[in-house]
Order: C-alpha cells, then structure tokens, then sequence
C-alpha cells in the first residue's frame, strides 16, 4: 500500500525528518495526507484532525528529540499523523481495526504515545506530571503537550494551567492547537477570546497605533513609553489570559507555515519558565470536502476518496437519530423542555432542535461538571433540563450528578448517548460502566430501551417524572421498529416478551432483542427459556421478580455493561435481600478493558450477542442438569 | 439561648435589616457572630468562613430580596450567617446534630437556600442555570453566586465562567469572596493574581501614573488617551483575566465595609452583562484566635471559647494522623514517592510531609481532576505518586481513575480518607460509594485496612505493587493499635480473624473490629461466627472464598458503603461466577443518602456498628432457621 508514496515508502522514522530539505518535507506532508485519507477512506476514523496538523507533526519531530523528550497530544484523534511519522507507517492501515492500531494515542502501541488519550483535556495536566518527574529525578528533555482550543474550555485544562503557572517549571511548552473548533465549532469565552487575539483586529493594531503616536509625541512621550514598557509588555500581550496564569505567550503563529513554526519553536525552546505557544491551523487541510466541512469530517465512516461521498450501508435509523427527532417533538409539545450538551451537538442528534429552539438549546462547550450542575440550576428554577451525555464522557461529571443533582432530587433527565460497547473508538470510549456507577447512587432511576419506541416512551416518562431520571442507548443503528407518539411507562416496570418455563433471560437495553433471538435458536434445540425487558435498571420490578423466583430456578441476566456492580448484581442483591438463593449467570461485559473493533465483533466476543446469549444459556443449563 | 442578644432575640427576618441603620446592623452583626461562636464552640463546626462573611450577608439581604433574588453561596460553609439572619436563628442551636439543621445549605431546609452545596465550586453552573430559566420564563430577580477565591481554582468554575462570558447574561452577579486562602492557604497561578489584584500594587499605580503623564503632555496626548480609552479600560483593570473571560470586573472593595458594599453592590444591579465583583475579607473576622490561625478555625471540633482551646477528649490517633506519619516513613525509605493533594494538605495529615519534602509535595489546589491525571504523568515518568483524596471528592476524578490510571495501569496510590459516614458533615461528604465506584474499574485495586498497622502495610503493599492501587479509611479516631514497620500484604488475601460455625462474617475496612466485637457478643448467647477480615474488596481471596464456602451455609458481608454495587455485591457476584447459592446478608449503608449525625450513631442507625452487625446476625439466623 505504501509502494505509491515516493518518500514515505523507504522513511525509516524521526531522524530522516532531519536530514530532508523543506521541499521534501513539502512532499512528505502531502504523501502523509494522502496516505491518512487512503486508510480512513476505507477504514473510517477521525479525518480532519490529523489533515491539520501534518506540519506541526513534523515540526515537533525535528526541533524535539522523543522519546527523550515528551510530547503529549490532548485527545488523541489529530494524532494520525504522529502514528505514521514516529513508528506505525506499516501497520496504519489497520487503524481501528480489530487487533490492529487504535484511533488514538496508547502508551502500549509505541514508545512515542507517552500518554494515553481519547478524552479530552488531559494532555496538560499529564505533561505537567512528566515535568516535574523529570526535574525530580533529574533527567534530561523537554515536556510539551498539545492541546486544542476546544479542549481549552474543559475545567480540567485550566486547573492543569494554574497549577503549571504556580509551579513554573521550565522546558515545559503547551502548544494551543487552535483551530476555532472542538468537534462542533466552539463556543464560550475562551473561544471570543482566541479568535480575537488570531484576527488581530484589536490588540495589535492598537498597540501599534500608540507606538506610532508616541514617537510622534517626541522626549516626554518616551519617558511614557519607557516606564509603560513593563506594564504593557505584560497586558498588552494578546495572551494577557495566559500570562496572568503565568505563562510567557507566544504567537500566534501559522502552523501550516513549517519554517516559522520551526523557528518558533526554537525560540520557545530558550525561553524560561512555561511557555504557551499559540499555533492556529485549518482543521481537514488538505482535503476539500473535510476543509469545507470539518464537522462533518471530524470522525467519519468509510467514504469515496474522489468525491468525499460517504459509503452508507443502507441501515435502520441510529439510535441518536431517533433520539434527536424525539426530543424536538416533545419540546414541540412543552415548552419547559431545555437541552444541554457540552459540545456534542452533532453526536447527539441535536442538530435539528438547536435550529428549531435555539433559545432552549445550551452547548456549554467540553465542561462536563458545569454542563451538569448547570442543568441543575434550570431544574431548580422550573425548567425540564435534559443533559445530554455520551456514557463516558458522563464520567466527567460523575460528582455533580451526585452532589448537585440526585441528593437534591433534582428533576434532571439525563441522556445518555453511547452506552455499551461503542465499537471502534475502543476502550477509552466504551461506555460500559454507566449501570455500575449509576446504580449506586440513590434517589436516581436508571433505564434502557429495548427499541426505539422505547426510547421515546422513556424519554417521555422520564420528563412527566420528577426526580433525576437516566435513560442510555447504544451508539450505532437502531431496531428499524416503526414510531409513534409517546407512552407512559410506569417507573420500575418490566415487561415478558416470550414465555418459556426453562429458565428466564433478564435482558436489558440493546439486548434486550438479542435475548428474544436466542429464545427462538434456543427453541429449536428445545430450550424454551423465558424473555424479560427489564428496561428500569433502578428501580427494578420487584412485583414480577418476586413472582419470576416462585416459578424458575435458573435466572440469566444480560447487559452491555461491567458485570461488576451492574444489572445482574442488582437482581443478586434483591434476591439476597428477600433471602432468595437461585442460580443467576450474569452475561455482559467482563472486567477488562475490551479493545477497539467492530462493534457487533465486540458484543459477540463478550457473549452479549443472539449468539453469546444462546451459548450461555445453554452452558448454563448444562451446569444446572 | 437567645435571650442575651439584644437584637437578635427580637430579629425576625430580612426585611427588619432594611430599617436598621448602621450603628444597629454594626451591632447585629456582633451579636450574629458571638452567636455563631457560641454554638459552634458547643457543636463544632466552621467557624472561620462564616465569621467572614457577616457583613456580606447583611448587604446581600438588604441590597437584594431573596427568595426572588436567588442568592447560591459556593459550598456552604460559610453560610451560618445566613441561616442566622434569614430564617434558622432559633434552629441554629441545632447545628450539625442528628435531626438538627445542616452544616451546609439545602434546598429542603429553607426557601432561602436555592441550592444546596457541600463541595466546592458548583455555585456559578447552578446560578446560570437559574438565570437562564428565570430568563426563559420571564421571571423576576437577580441572580447572585457567591465563592471563594479557592474554590475559583477547580475548572468547573473557570467552565462555569467561560460559558456565562459567553451567553453574556444581565443580572447575574459573580461575588468573588478573597480571602486568600480556601481550607489551606491558596495556591495556583490564580491566587497569586487576585492577591497583586488586592494589594494593587502592579496595576492601580501604573494606571495612575500614566494618567498623570499625559495630562502633562498636553493636546497631543490627549489624542491618546482618546485612542485608547477604551483599550486602556478594557486591558489595564485589574480583572483583566475575568474581562477577557465577557465579565464586567468590579473591585476589589473591601467585604467588612459595610457601606461601601452596598453601595457598590447597588452600583453592579445596574451593570448590563454579567459582573464579577472582587470582595476581600478576612476569615475569622471578630474572633481572635480564628483571625490568627484561620487554617485551624476553618472547621474545627468544640472548643473553649474564652481561650480558644480544643476540648479533646482522649482518643487514639486518628486514621488521617496514622497515615500521615506512615507516609513521612515510607517516602524516607523511597525517593520516588511524591505526594498530590487538591487543597487538602491539613485534612488529609499532610502538613509533616510537606515540611519535611517540600520537593515530593504538591497541594495543586481545588482541582481533583487535574490531581489524578498529574498523578498519572508522574507515575509514567516513574515516580512513586501517592494521590490523596477524600472519598467524596473522589467522585470528582472518577473519569481520571477510569481513563487516565487504571486503562493505562499506571502506578498510582491513592489514599482514600474519610471513606465511609463521615458523621457531622452529612450527605454531602460521607465517602459510602467509593466500593462501588471503584470496584467496578478494571485493573483497579481496592482495599480497607482493619487497623493502623493495616493502614500502614497497606500502604506500603500499594507502593510496591505496579499498577492502580487505592487503600480507603475513615474518619476519626482509629482502634488504638500500636504499630511497627510495615508489611507487604499479598494482594487479595484475607485473614480468618475469629473462628466459627454457625455463619461467617466477611467484613471491611472499619466494621472488621466491629464484627469482632459483635461476634463476642454473639458467643454469649450461643451463637459462634466465624469472622474474615476482607481486606482486599478487589481482587477477592478467592481460595479462601471457595473454601468459606463448602463450609458454611449463610455468610454476611459488613461495609461502611452502599450495598448497591459494593462489597457485598462483589460476593454475590463471585458466588454466581461459580454457581453457588448460598444465602448471603448485605450488612452496609442502605440506598438512600444518609443524613448528618454523630458518626457511631450514624454507624449504629444502618447497622454496621458491632451492636448493628449482632441484630443483623441474630435475624439471618433466625431467618435461615
């Protein structure tokens, strides 16, 4: 694959970067484009990250010297590039292929990943750690992190910030990213702020206004400009933000231009304490359509090359797509209904509110914590908030959906996005921990739909509720079952969907179907095992539980979640609780970290497909007789 | 109790301060803070924040007209003041007592407290969220957030921030509280900021001089100052940092001026857009010793309030000065061990550490978040970090643990303080869901000593151990065990502490004692328990697991943590995996948030105490017969 790439073919690693002219690293950064859009065209992946930083990659490969030096990349998914340049040029195409390279940054795949990635904003706090480890034990290198501007707006980069200005190591640079984007165009204070000091439009042209009218003002103006030196030195800097963190700000600078940005970064390498280097770039450079549309093109399925077309398996809609139509009709219908989301405008399906209630639609940009508690302020005042979270990244707000909004009793309906295995984005992205960390927290009601309908039914039970109410869903297509309207459903209520006096499946969620496929191959070999939708996770169904313990003693449960402290665990507890002892096997997802892979490779692998589930009823029953 | 102030014992609410002038709002305040020593001496509690704001809250409730104007306080600790004087001067004798009023704020207590807190930094999001609703629903009122210069440091109120900069509300009103320090003496790159703010000697003076040199410069540079008049006021003030963030910066006014704060704070009800308004104030104001050493008196335990002394009763060292001096043996024995707190340095036995390795200590602020993943660079470069946290605040790095130290199986320690009931701080602090959490984390491990020699082994045991290592004890007093060196304690392995035959008790951290204690008790009335000291809740002692249970028939399992998802579901779990039904009892902190109280009554009231866990045995018993 690599044969047609002139220079990338025989490059052996970082060294020959140094001995290339800049006319070759011209063309090597093409071949690198080309090479990333080769694969992602085929493989999918993240496509306009990586386009925009190919010279910033190369520049840190020949001004540093990594490993020795430290080179964090925030995220992970602008790391394409880094991958190809450093180590992986051969195995990059079987990026977020199952057994092959990961999407992002792994300390495991390369000595040069020295961080791990795929959330946000953890890349300074990281760096900060290296630093002052190497300062400790006194070895040698620099420590730099790279960090984008939407990831800038996450609370956790600024206490990484303000914690590097306190400590003021040096040989400790933080290179801002910016591109004017986190995966949806940015929003937030930070953002007015960085576009400002990029567009020049105010500080710089002032700054030279006075200079010139200064000198015009001849001897006693320079006693002025002599002792405002100091002063407007430190606030005039169009990084004033950042060097009240203490940081020296540098830029901006074009970092598509490799020269300067080399210069630069020599420069910056002299400076003493922590330096913020303030790098702008275009998102998808390179590439016509991801340029035109970097949103789009921040992670894409597989696509045609020629005409950036995307290949699209005809499929039912996605989960977040029925999602996204729900939530405008019942905003349609009560006007008290807000939706939140810290930058996942696009992931969640909430395009088409935002356009219809753009005064009721709040991306607070990447700041899980705030997005949270910020709902609970709506809640307490009146509104119906609905906080719309990916699995994982509701991770990040764990504490506030806690503190804030559960031991409040606060009515805030969580929608929660990318529950289960999410498939190729692999494990920093699986959302597999959700019904653990959830369940355990009280006053939350906690479910999952078995299909779409379900979906609306729950989201529309969880506004008419008043408390704090979670409903996940899996990434990726739906059921293709047919919708309409709204339906109550009363909170803690199961429902049997195939009777079978064998052994019962407790299923919840997206496998909950699963559960009724294997009834039916189950069947065939003359299983007859009964099929339960336990869709309320928290509380559960104790009446038909109750009931279920009188009539079978082989309980199995499913989820796409840990088995540890998950759904299974709450049945083994009530069970325990009401002195029940009946053998339960619980199928879901065991105690690893599960790989990247395609999604439906993964849930089989982990036994929680029609398949999996069949296998262990049938080891299960075994094991009884 | 009230009867001896003049003007309290008559207060009857906000609106009476509005026609007290202020010789008698000098006096009320006073009395409100003899009153606050008075009870606090008697309950404990903290003294210092809210000796702080007195005068705040007389302004606040004169200038403002809650419950229409929402007034969130940051935390609410500082918050006795206002419980005074809006409507709990009768209950406030009460103060953290079982059935008595909280230490904090909470929505369910009064009208006045729109939203509750306990943990840091959460009263800009929820402040926002009530302005946004208010302006959605046309509502009437302003909208004010009070905190702490140290609770500015955590990132969720930089997201807060960066969000409201952008949605650029009208009557929403930031009140900075400065008082230099949040529990510990503030660090970060922000309070070396805000205090050149206060002490103004950077900014104001340039400001002035150059004023003064133009003036003589006469017309020419009067052109200058026209140009730039307004880039001067929006890049000179001092609040530049919080200007560039869309705040209106007013201050710093001095927070005890009674006058001048409502002046000013009459002023800012006018500003359009949100203000950011820069109060100082001395924590402890009008007591002595809380001025001197308001570290101590930020929240303390009864005291002598003539001499300020503590009235300590004779008690074994506690869990937090054990692991304390541990820490100080264990970094003497190793270089590579660092030790990470967020603003904890006090609470969580720090202070000799610090003093003693300055180098290897970093208090990072309120910032849980970056703590952990600082942590995480750290241990990648190869130190030993050992990151401690409180339980509670825990919640707040949960994504770091997930993502950034257990996928990545970096060695990092963390000491988890105040795990369990924590007693007077109530729901918002207890540590009853840290098993849970974390249990259901790959790779991690998790772990409670019995005792102090166990706190000190297990310690030592983590610092050995490569990988993700977390060792969680309470609050309080520890059981008085002398102890000696360390020992390194095979990672999963339990210990039979009491031999048995009628059941077995595996019990937890803390309850191990208790369980001891109970099976004693039990002994007297015929009834012999085995007791299983289960030290590692993950991994399990399998072996002896299997081995419990071919002999026994009913097992109880003891946690100071939620049964739901906790140690004891681990059990369960362990059980299903290898199809065994045995008749289990959960013995641990029910699903509900338990409230504030003495810590052994609190322990006694769910059962975990040794009297609760013989009720639990004796009705299993009596169950199973």
């Amino acid at each position: 694959m690599l044969d047609r790439y002139s220079l990338l073919k025989d490059y052996r690693g970082p060294l020959d970067l140094k001995y290339m002219d800049y006319s070759q690293l011209a063309q090597l950064a093409d071949e690198v484009r080309d090479y990333i859009i080769e694969v992602t065209a085929k493989n999918g992946g993240h496509v306009a990250p990586g386009l925009g930083v190919v010279e910033l990659t190369i520049a840190l490969l020949r001004v540093f010297d990594p490993p020795k030096d430290v080179i964090v990349w925030d995220i992970g998914h602008q790391a394409y590039p880094w991958k190809i340049l450093t180590d992986r040029k051969e195995q990059f195409p079987t990026l977020r292929q199952y057994g092959g390279i990961s999407g992002f940054l792994r300390r495991d795949e390369s000595p040069y990943d020295a961080f791990g990635a795929g959330h946000s904003s953890t890349s300074i706090s990281a760096a900060l750690g290296f630093r002052v480890a190497k300062d400790l034990m006194e070895k040698e290198g620099y420590v730099v992190a790279v960090i984008g501007d939407g990831a800038m707006t996450a609370g956790m980069a600024f206490e990484a910030l303000n914690n590097a200005g306190h400590i003021r190591p040096n040989k400790f640079i933080v290179i801002l990213n910016d591109n004017e984007m986190s995966i949806s165009p940015n929003v937030g204070a930070i953002s007015t702020y960085l576009s400002r000091i990029i567009s020049g439009s105010f500080v710089q042209e002032t700054r030279q206004k006075i200079k010139k009218l200064l000198e015009h003002l001849g001897t006693p103006a320079l006693r002025v400009v002599k002792l405002t030196e100091e002063f407007l030195k430190g606030l005039i800097s169009p990084g004033v933000l950042f060097e009240e963190l203490g940081f020296n700000y540098i830029g901006p600078v074009n970092g598509h231009d490799l020269v300067s940005l080399e210069r630069t970064l020599e420069n910056v390498k002299a400076i003493e304490g922590p330096v913020l280097l303030h790098v702008y770039t275009k998102k998808g450079k390179g590439y016509h359509p991801a340029e035109n549309d970097p949103v789009t093109w921040h992670g894409v399925a597989p696509y045609k090359r020629e005409s950036g077309e995307f290949v699209k398996k005809p499929s039912p809609p996605t989960w977040t797509s029925v999602f996204g139509k729900a939530i405008v009709e019942l905003a349609e219908m009560d006007p008290k209904v807000v939706v939140i989301t810290p930058a996942m405008k696009e992931g969640s399906g909430l395009v088409e509110f935002a356009k219809r209630f753009p005064q009721r639609f709040f991306d607070v940009g990447i700041a899980e914590q705030h997005a949270c508690t910020f709902a609970g302020g709506l809640a307490a005042e009146g509104m119906k908030p609905v906080a719309c979270y990916y699995s994982t990244f509701l991770q990040r707000a764990y504490d506030q959906v806690i503190h804030d909004i559960a031991l409040q009793k606060l009515h805030v309906v969580f929608a929660i996005d990318r529950a289960g295995l999410v498939g190729d984005d692999g494990p920093t992205h699986h959302g597999v921990f959700d019904l653990s960390y959830l369940r355990c927290v009280p006053n939350m009601v906690v479910c999952a739909p078995k299909d779409e309908q379900e979906l609306r039914d729950l989201l529309y039970t969880g506004l008419q509720y008043n408390g704090p109410f979670a409903v996940r869903y899996p990434r990726g297509p739906a059921y293709g079952v047919p919708t309409e309207g709204f339906r109550n459903i009363p909170i803690g209520s199961w429902e049997i969907l195939v009777e079978g006096e064998d052994c019962v499946i407790l299923a919840v969620g997206y496998t909950v179907y699963q559960a009724v496929k294997a009834s039916e191959e189950l069947r065939k070999e003359g299983v007859r095992a009964c099929v339960v939708n336990a869709r309320f996770v928290k509380p559960m169904d104790h009446t038909l539980l109750l009931q279920l313990a009188r009539q079978y003693d082989l309980f199995i449960t499913v989820e796409d979640n840990t088995v540890v402290g998950g759904f299974g665990s709450g049945v083994l507890e009530f069970f325990a609780q009401h002195g029940i002892t009946k053998r339960v096997v619980l199928l879901g997802v065991p105690d690893t970290f599960v790989e990247h892979g395609n999604q439906n490779l993964l849930r089989d692998l982990v036994g929680i497909s029609a398949e999996g589930i069949k296998r262990g009823v049938l080891s299960a029953l075994r094991r009884v007789v």
